[in-house]
């Protein structure tokens, strides 16, 4: 794969400017998110996590009043990441073919540079909260939603475009090179080794090489 | 896909004459296993699991001296059950290609059957060990490099046989099937519909299909 780089980098977890209370919170969330992918969104109480970025509890309760409100902030800091890394850099793709090429590359890219110590953010931790209902579990499922509609909505274009077949099934497609790029982050964490990163990509060339042929 | 059925089918969770004690045992450890895929098999203590299975935390204690030896022995527990739902199915298959057909066939029926309410023992435990070492985590990244192993030794095979095309490369076909049924599971956890699991068998029976060919 040798998907078309967008013309605008993503510029880092922390690229705006903020306020110092805002930086406050900022770096909170950016600690509080890659402790979620070791010790589970769950495990994380305010008080390791007030321990953690050396504050006082009462300061971190300041910032976030219950548990649970930490917690959703801590899925929308992860979203805005994955947002910024993988989603962005696709959006100036030139065709819908290269958009999925993007989505799928830029998404390998997320896991490798290590943005979490627990490998991709939203399979840590809906790994973990899968089997609890409620509002953490609802917005990482959301999440996961929106992200295979993306690919699924990225076959259905390129079929319009004429790139992929039309006798493709998009969700079956869609499902594929998820699949692919699921299994390569867990085995990523487990053995931090580029070989499962390079046999997706192999996997999702390959496969998107069979949906394109005439 | 449409593999050879077994001669033998398997007989259940706990298949075999027990005395009592070990009666006692396998039920504490049948219970186990199911809520280490909901709490975790961290969250779970030897407190919490005497009251599951009605016990007192003592009576629990004469089993299992330690947290870590329960955590083994739910580990050893689950593999046992894999052993026989998944491989023992497979052992009797009359050729290797229609023993990784069977291998990907049966994985799928143990999660349909919901073994476990979190899915795949494995999948879920490991998804929550990875950053922790220790001797849990040793013995599940053991048993998932045997599984691959299993299904790339299955690859091999069915070369030698001549029902698998020489050029395919035998680590990434495992890889690939892996990945459809390490999708299906947690997908199926999520949205418990078949969707997925219809979905991996497309993916596997095609990729084999494409394997395949002359």
């Amino acid at each position: 794969m040798n998907p078309q780089e967008p013309a605008i980098q993503p510029q880092g977890r922390l690229r705006k400017r903020r306020s110092d209370g805002e930086k406050s919170r900022a770096a909170i969330l950016d600690e509080a998110t890659r402790l979620a992918t070791i010790e589970g969104i769950g495990g994380l109480s305010i008080g390791r996590l007030a321990e953690a970025v050396g504050m006082s509890k009462s300061g971190l309760y300041a910032h976030f009043r219950s548990k649970e409100e930490l917690q959703l902030a801590i899925v929308d800091t992860a979203s805005e990441l994955f947002a910024d890394q993988v989603v962005a850099p696709s959006e100036h793709a030139n065709s819908a073919l290269a958009r999925l090429e993007i989505l799928a590359d830029r998404y390998l890219h997320y896991i490798e540079i290590d943005n979490f110590p627990g490998g991709c953010f939203f399979a840590s931790v809906l790994a973990e909260v899968d089997m609890h209902p409620g509002a953490v579990r609802d917005r990482l499922v959301a999440f996961l939603g929106d992200w295979l509609g993306r690919l699924e909505a990225g076959v259905h274009d390129a079929q319009a475009e004429g790139s992929i077949r039309a006798d493709e099934d998009a969700a079956q497609l869609a499902f594929e090179i998820e699949a692919a790029l699921f299994l390569a982050n867990a085995q990523y964490v487990v053995t931090h080794t580029r070989a499962p990163l390079d046999r997706a990509r192999t996997s999702i060339e390959r496969r998107l090489a069979a949906a394109t042929a005439k």
